[in-house]
This record gives structure tokens, sequence and C-alpha cells, in this order.
């Protein structure tokens, strides 16, 4: 099977997210890779997500029922999405003449730290895998789960399947078997920008594993930012690609020396950001411990925090994520009550634009470059924040798209020098 | 809570099919009945089927990947309907207050042969389920499923939830607790014949296990035979009654002496019956054995063999059900081209009529009976079966309706005594 092969035999994991397999002629489409890989000698684990639109209709049925359903329930209820893609998929491989066999998470050994909804992959036993793909099987993982006390299922929360995915990948070491963890989508890589936004933005054919997690934090989809800083810890490769059309996409892999060339990989753009300013506030030792104590109670995870003025009242203003605006209102009254004054204010007329890459650090003037760039074309930054590989500016929400052409403009991006993965195997 | 009832505090099951949770509004319905008897201070373990249409939706997914899925991978896959039942009944009680919990088979103890399939229930470790209704959290567990090797999970087959019903209260000894594994479905009970047919079919108050299963095994839907058979040998008190009214239904229970006070407790129809007639086969030893052979591994369940004439050549008859018909044409061809000889004719038009009481076997001149009433409205009698509490005849489908009036009639079923049930508790 494998003697004609130019390649070298490598062990990969194929991750299929819920579009890629969101019927079951899409779902053919990425069996007939897997089948293709193995074909070619390949050892293969295969990780799927609930098909299309499932994960939203059993929500709903949730909802339904209950007004704020259980942890726990609503766990064991969701977990059954991506049940039912492993065992289609795996009759999908047989069905081509693959040997395989679905697997639930905990089946397939990811041991969870049971915080039902949200929780953690503490430990990955592989040796059910090793077996099977020792004994030519292809296991079929559901992803965004596993084991919890009691033999529960718990959930892995938003982005879970790739989670699972670059566990299995460190568990089975794909990085020193010559493959990667292979994450199919719907993007065909990782842009310098968002290609909708920035007509002329270009695919990277390598980012590092902290620039991609800034791009992931900043809102620039394609991958969880648990999952790549699962990847970063354990070293998995990591390939971004099209599941629909063949072809390289973006590696996600370790800094190498020559990734410092380039001062900026991406621009990213976040509009969904919404500012609460609390006024009148009085001046006292702990105000913003309280407040923002507060905030962290009820799970918000605060972006960036604007101005911090004390004069004769104190006033602090912060921005969040659009959804979470109303719970902030909620909770800032309750502060406010509970201090015995004043005021509350919403904005929603912001947004975010960055730049990221590891040659920041061994560049100068990369902050100053960014923020001529906008000045020159007359945007007005309300707030910077930076970190080691990052600049960010918060600018007014109508002018945030011409932010972003501008920035990747001004680092030269569309013309960026790609930096070639090291030597890997990548199947088509 | 308890303090006000008048009522013994008393230990159920109870089970709901697909029909009586096919949507939230008509679980909630469900729920409120647990609800209810635990108000009441009753111990309740609920067993739920897939909602509604799922697992016709699910099989329609497998077929639309592979022409036959995979044994395992189709558990896999069925498995899950109920799994989502039970996490959205757990919460829609919790939603009304009531501590519960759901769980999956292999979570309630049940484990299994592993047949995939058509697994039977090997035994049942009910010790989270009594751990739980001692701490007052009420158990809602996923029917049709158990444990197999490896963590797999297997399905019951046909009827499957009602098994899981009975081997739970067996388990948990309903009946010594006072109570009785409560059966709800879309019928209020089990009627001295089907009343869509015969108007003025009554309802039984209480019912053998013997009469039970033949009824079941005639195809008077409302239990499936394995379920009985369950019953039968651990002493499960089954009440059979309606989801969305309250009252009482039938309780099929063990054979008291009054029962056999009536001759006939109940008439059945079987319409879907197909015969296969084989003619000019060759007269050698084990040409029968080699036809009823290959049909049985073919999975294929043979009803009635109706003739079997031996001239100058052999020729052999019997009846299958409907769906069968197509199976069996083709190994019948098989056999034919093995033995070099014979012929192969179907004939689609016959039904089965049946009379079923424990009486029979004190009563002399039951089946004179059924004949004669048959014979005096001019209805022809192809074939007939007896056991000990039961008598088949076949006759032409054209007449089955008319058959089953005449034999309700002469068995005067409409003014059948009835039998009480021993004192029970029947939580309304």
């Amino acid at each position: 099977m494998n003697g004609g092969s130019l390649f070298k035999v490598a062990r990969f994991v194929y991750k299929f997210g819920g579009t890629s397999v969101s019927d079951t002629a899409r779902m053919k489409r990425c069996a007939a890779r897997v089948a293709s890989a193995i074909a070619d000698g390949h050892e293969v684990a295969v990780v799927v997500s609930a098909m299309g639109h499932t994960t939203d209709e059993l929500i709903d049925l949730a909802k339904q029922v209950g007004h704020e359903p259980d942890a726990r329930e609503l766990d064991a209820l969701m977990a059954t999405g991506e049940q039912v893609s492993a065992a289609l998929f795996a009759m999908t491989l047989q069905g081509m003449g693959v040997l395989a066999r679905s697997l639930t998470g905990a089946q397939a050994g990811v041991s969870t730290d049971g915080h039902f909804g949200r929780a953690r992959v503490q430990s990955l036993q592989p040796e059910l895998l090793v077996e099977m793909l020792a004994a030519k099987v292809t296991p079929v993982v559901a992803g965004f789960q596993g084991r919890a006390m009691q033999d529960d299922v718990a959930t892995l929360g938003r982005g879970g399947s790739d989670t699972t995915a670059v566990a299995i990948g460190a568990a089975l070491r794909v990085g020193e078997q010559g493959g990667s963890c292979e994450i199919f989508t719907d993007v065909d890589g990782v842009y310098t920008a968002d290609p909708r936004i920035v007509p002329d933005a270009v695919r990277l054919a390598t980012i590092s594993y902290g620039e991609m997690l800034e791009l992931a934090s900043l809102g620039a989809g394609v991958m969880h930012p648990r999952a790549v800083v699962f990847g970063e810890k354990h070293n998995v490769p990591i390939h971004i690609r099209h599941s629909q059309h063949s072809g390289i996409g973006t590696m996600v892999m370790k800094e190498t020396p020559e990734m410092e060339d380039n001062v900026v990989v991406g621009c990213a753009l976040k509009s969904d950001l919404g500012r609460i300013t609390l006024r009148k506030l009085p001046i006292e030792h702990g105000v913003q411990a309280t407040l923002f104590d507060r905030l962290a109670s009820g799970g918000v995870i605060v972006d960036d925090i604007i101005q911090s003025e004390f004069g004769e009242n104190a006033s602090v203003a912060f921005t969040v994520e659009h959804q979470d605006l109303g719970l902030v209102k909620t909770l800032m009254q309750q502060v406010i009550d509970q201090l015995g004054q004043g005021e509350v204010s919403i904005d929603v007329g912001l947004a975010k634009v960055s730049a990221v890459g590891v040659g920041m650090r061994s560049h100068a003037g990369v902050a100053a470059r960014m923020f001529r760039s906008l000045s020159d074309v007359g945007i007005r930054i309300h707030n910077i924040n930076t970190s080691e590989i990052k600049i960010s500016c918060i600018v007014d929400r109508d002018e945030a798209q011409r932010a972003l052409r501008t920035i990747h403009d001004a680092f030269g991006l569309t013309d960026i020098r790609p930096v070639a993965p090291r030597a890997m195997q990548v199947p088509a």
C-alpha cells in the first residue's frame, strides 16, 4: 500500500469542524481525504464536531424546558451532537473500505477537570488510540467532550473540538512522527487580515503560536485561543486548511529566527466592543477592586481599561464584548448602589484594531509607525494597549475598517516575505 | 411532604415512550406526573425513549452514508436519541423543582451481552439508582441501551426501552416495595381487541404475563414480548396506561386462580402476513432442514408452517411478516439453485386471528367454539395453530376484520368479568 508512495509515512490528526460535516455529502468529501491519506500509508486519527446547527438546535430544546438548564444536563445533551457525527463519519469511512471506529471523548482517553460547560482537558490516555492505529483501524473521536467524575460527560466550551484535536495530536506525538494536527475548516488558512475587509490580504505560510494566539484572542476566528495554547505547550504543529479544497494552508508552529524578519504578520479588527463609563464614584480605598471583582465574579472579561481619572470624584471606563453589556450594566448598578453614589453610561460605538508580530521585539519604531499611519488619514486613537508582540488601538467603530486597511498598508503586509515551514508531510 | 398522603410510600419505575416525549410540551406533562408522585412521597426512577421520530431520522442519516452500516456504529448513533431525551427530561424535572439527574444506560448499571442492535440485558447493578433514590434525586435513565465491551454502547433492539424499564423495576424490587413498573404509552391499557376494529372491545383491568406475551407476540402493540418475559421472570408488576390522561390502565401480573374464570381475555389480528410456497422440490433427506436453516441464518422468523405435502415432488408453505418477504424470496431462490430444482411463489393475501386466555386450559370446547363461529359466518380457515393458552386461525386478509369481530362476539368479551388487581399503589 505504501510501497509506491513518495512520502515518508507520518502520523496525523484530522479535525473537521461543524461546517465541514454539516451534511452527509460534505462528510463524504472529508472522509475521502482521510481515506486518501491512509492509502498513502499515513496514520490518521479523526476528530469531528457536531453537524452544522446541531448544537444550536439542542440548546434551543434545552431552553424550551428550563430557564437556566443545569450545566451537567446541558453537557449530557450537547455531547450527543459530536457522538452522532463520529458514528456517521466512521460509517462513511467504512463505506469507503477503510477500517474505522467511532469513540466518545471518554473512550478516546480524554479526561477533564469536570467543570461542566467549560471543562479543561486534564489528561489524555492514548493507549486505545495507539492500539487502533497499530491495527490499521482509524479512530473517529467525538470532539468537544471528555470524561468527568462518575463516568459523566463534560464539554470543553467554545472551540472545544480544536482542543480535543490538539490534545490528541500531543498524546500521539504527531510532530515527532513527521505529521501534524490538521484543522480542516471553512477558510484556507490564516491571512494577514480579514480578506472581506482588506481585499489584498495574503495567506501566511507559517505563523508562530504566540502570533496565532494574539490574533485568535483578537477575534480573528479560525482557531480557539485555548487550543493554540495547548499546541504551544506540547509543541504540536497545527495546520489550518480548507476542508473542501486541497492545497496547503497555514502552519502554526514554534517560532523560528527568520520569523523575526517580518515586523508584523497580521492585523485584526474587533468591532463588537462596548465601553462602560462610571462617573462620580466616591474616592475611597478599594473602589476599583470592588468594581473589577464584581465583573470577574460575573465571568465578564474586561478587554481594555480605557481611562481612570481621579479628581473630585473618581471615574473609570473600560471595554467589554458587546454580548456582555447587559450583564455588566446590571453588575455596575449593584456596585453603585453598594457605594452609595455614582453613574453608569454605555457607549457602543467603538472598535479595536491591532497589529501582531514577533518581529516587534527586535524592531524599533513599530508603534510609532502605526500611530502615524492612522494620524495621517485622520483617525483618532482613543486608547493604546500593547504586549510584547501586539499593538492595539481603540478607534471609532465607523472608522475601524479604514483603520485596518491603513495599518495593513503601513506594514506592507501584501508583500510579506513568506517563512517556509520546516520539512513536513502535508497530505493533499 | 408525605405527611398528608393517604397512600403508603412505594417505589415505581415510570417509563415514557417516544410519542409521550415527542416534544417539550408533552415532556412537561409527563414530568408533571413524576413530580406529583414524588410530592406524594413515592420514589420514582424514570426511563425514557427517544423523542418522536428521532430514531427514524438517525437511521435515515446512516443510510445516506453507507449501504449496510456497521452494527456497532449504528448503536453508537442510535443511543444518542435516548440520551437527548433523558437530559431534557431531567432538566424539565429540575425546572419543576424536583432534584433529578440523567443517566446513560451504562451509568444506570445496565450491562448487556454486547450483541449490537439486539443486545440482551445481562445484569443490572442498581447501586447508583438506589443511592440516588435515597438522596431524593430522581434518576432519568436513557432507555434502549446498555454497556457492551470496552465501554461501547449496545442497543436492545425493538421495544428496548420497555425492557430497560422492567429490568430496572426488577433490580429496584418495585413489586416488593408496593409499587410497579408504569409503562406510559399512547393507549390507555390492553383491550379485549383492537378498538379501531372492534368498537365494543373493553379494557382489561388485569392480564397475566402469559396472556400478555401471547397478545404482544401476535402484534397487539402496547408492549414488547421480551419486556413481558423479563417481567414474568422477575415478577415485576407492569402497569400499562396512557401518558397524557390520568386514570388506571391494565395491570400485567402473575396469574391468579380467578383469572381462569375467563376462557378468553383477548383477540388479536395480524394482517401483515405473506405466504411463501415452494413447489417441485426434490424428495431428499434434509430438504426442509436446508430451507429453514437458510431462513434462520437470515434472521427471518417463520410465523406458521401451513402445509407440507409430499407426493412425486415435495412442497412446503409458510408465513412470514410482510417486511421479510423480499429477503425470504432471495434466500429461497438460493436454496432452489442449490437443490437444482423447485419453484417459489409469494402470496400476500393472508391474515391471522387469535384468541388468548389462561382459562382455555381448564375449559373444554374452546377451539370448537372458535371454528364454529367462523364457519357460521362463512369464513374459511386456511390453517390452525394452537398453544396452551392461544388458538390462531389463518384466514383471507379481506375477511380478517370480520373474523376478529366474530370471535370477540363468540367469546362474549364485551361482557368480560373484570379480575381486580391485588392491593397496589397506583398514583394518578
